[in-house]
């Protein structure tokens, strides 16, 4: 079978075992996700060992010790994970839900929500991602093919295998959640174009990936997680609470989508605020790439190019910019942002309001971190994924967005 | 300029038009779709003079009759135009509507709709999809860009124009209405490669074009009017009512999305249904296609191919496959379906609540005509198509279609 043939029956068998799952009730959804948690818990001497394969790779493959990290399933990760599944057992369940109303025609309509279908999932190092996306799609009666990245292929094999476990234990077709096993780049692409299969496409991972996704897919997609989010500090700015709000923006997680990469700041608070801030990001020894203004009165910061402020840097580094201007800020941010999430510290309610209104992004902040973008803190619970596209569903993705719509009409021999 | 750089810069224009679009009140989108119903109605000598030019473009070009209907702006067309938009200011703004909560970390969140920003539309002959489409996209405050058919370039333009002139009039930007005047097939595939600047794109038109926007484009799209529809007559369906439902379904007016293509029988009352319907099709002159078995109850049927069940005729001519059941008649719609609208006649409520579960498409009826799926008729007011995917929406597409959302979040120095 060739690797087409071999995904393509993959994704025909998910779309098959899908129907059941549509059709179940939220009861049987949730216990199937008490069993995998069950599951998990009871083998994770089994996880454990072929994750530890993974490891062995990667250190062979002299991966950097952030991507291990990344990638290890402990104990207390894999005791993590099964918390989680307790969790979104849970919350709502979607589907089914909707509103009746009769037309002046006599038909009688039913506008519900029901499953996608088929939603693959393509993703890079970490395998907890593994059983989160597919607990998300299971409880929302969608069948999933999960594309993982090659270091964890032995650790997302195992985890399948236990999801398809409690699948078969429950009585689901153990196709509701599929693996491509193949890592070679190929895979993905293939998975990129099963028309008629995959109902939406979801990628979870770096600019590469989403960029090669949204040139190459032609199943639906939604965009995920980029994120180059913007601070931005108007002229009239408490300085304390500027500095508490960008400290908190880039550092206590830079690694995330949520966090800063770029700060605008008001020329005539500039001076005051960029000496503030500099002292207080010490403490991270956090990189400053500034504009000319910036490093006249931050002296080490290094100088920033225009690439830096159109760079995710998920990492100790800002970029800095004096503008002169809200309307400046306003427009560097819809330039050069991924429209994820950003924030304006401010005592003026004119410019609060302006920058409200113009920006546009998914999430805009005033006087509050960027940070908070996300399901939980948003109040939706588990998350797939946070959208940077206007189409479907933009920002944290709830359950919701892991469904879709369906009219069901009745009549009496009605005609039109 | 380059075609490229041409249309690079009516969608660069374009969005640089939404930015105030987004802003604009209610009250204000209103008279602007007011003064353009005003000048079109002014200005209908000038339409009717364009639009001559294309009419004789397509009569020296062979081009059948039914196209040339579709091509013709009359007074009274243009008149039906206006109308529309008048209605239109009649329905609900869902811009800026959502709802407000708080969160227990002190953010306040307003969840609100917001416009998509850029909508770009590919459409076909029908001129009047011109200001049909525009007209939707600025009552939702969004800018957009128009690729008609070559066919009505010249009908285009003048109704363009005038659009144009209306914009001006109420202090819009003109080019928040752009029209992409190269009607080379490469004008199409650089507007749905316009990333950056377009939000959505929405195909009106055949199987040809949507194929053609799903498998180039990189933009994202809302395939829409695809419709390979069915209708299943159950063993236990009021024969009267069956054919009533039938007729309507394929006769009423064959060339609409919603109307059936293909009727599925069940084996009990198909010998007594069939010959009925035989019967009432002959005052259509309709062409019936038929299985092994339909062509011995109804001989004048001509035999159907597999082809025939694929095929999505817009014309008198029906495909009819005898079933032994409805589970049989669920698997054929969900094999040759395009997820339209499907429906089923019977006084079985086991079968109707099996087909409603199981068929997969946006609309599914039980007892009454497929012909109800439409914006109009399903309370939504104008639509700008029936979309046949599962992602954003499905089904008749409302305003709230052309709409995104937004989180406007507020805080007093909130950090996570």
């Amino acid at each position: 079978m060739s690797l087409y043939e071999e995904i393509e029956t993959l994704c025909g068998n998910a779309k098959a075992a899908s129907s059941a799952l549509a059709l179940a009730t939220t009861e049987q959804k949730n216990s199937l996700l008490l069993k995998i948690a069950e599951l998990l818990a009871a083998s994770s001497d089994e996880i454990i060992e072929a994750n530890g394969k993974d490891l062995q790779n990667a250190r062979d493959a002299g991966i950097s010790s952030a991507m291990i990290d990344r990638l290890t399933l402990s104990e207390t990760r894999i005791k993590g994970i099964c918390a989680s599944l307790e969790e979104l057992t849970r919350l709502d369940d979607p589907i089914g839900k909707g509103e009746n109303y009769l037309r002046p025609s006599g038909i009688e309509i039913s506008h519900i929500r029901v499953p996608l279908g088929v939603i693959a999932i393509i993703y890079e190092a970490r395998p907890n991602v593994t059983v989160d996306s597919a607990a998300l799609c299971l409880k929302t009666g969608n069948a999933v093919v999960l594309r993982g990245g090659k270091e964890a292929i032995n650790s997302n094999t195992a985890l399948v295998k236990i999801m398809k476990r409690a699948l078969e234990d429950c009585g689901f077709d153990p196709h509701s959640v599929g693996l491509v096993e193949s890592v070679e780049r190929e895979s993905a692409q293939i998975l990129m174009n099963m028309r008629g299969y995959v109902d939406v496409l979801i990628p979870r991972g770096g600019k590469g990936l989403i960029k090669s996704v949204t040139e190459n897919a032609t199943v639906p997609v939604i965009e995920t997680g980029a994120g180059n989010c913007h601070l931005y500090v108007d002229e009239s700015a408490d300085v304390d609470m500027a500095i508490k709000i960008a400290i908190n923006a880039k550092c206590s997680r830079p690694s995330v989508c949520n966090a800063i990469e770029t700060m605008l700041v008001h020329v005539s608070i500039a001076p005051r605020f960029l000496i503030e801030f500099a002292k207080a990001a010490k403490e991270y020894d956090l990189e400053i790439r500034g504009c000319a203004k910036t490093t006249v009165i931050i002296p080490d910061a290094k100088p920033a190019s225009e690439e830096d402020f159109a760079t995710e840097y998920n990492d100790y580094i800002l970029a800095v910019k004096v503008v002169n201007s809200c309307s400046e800020a306003i427009d560097h941010i819809n330039k050069y942002s991924t429209a994820h999430s950003e924030a304006i510290v401010t005592s003026s309610e004119e410019s609060a309001q302006k920058f409200l209104n113009e920006v546009n992004s998914a999430a805009v902040y005033v006087n509050a971190s960027t940070r908070f973008t996300d399901g939980g803190e948003f109040g939706f619970g588990a998350e797939i994924g946070i959208s940077t596209q206007k189409l479907h569903v933009r920002g944290p993705m709830g359950l919701s967005a892991l469904t879709t719509e369906k009219y069901l009409v009745r009549g009496n021999g009605n005609i039109r």
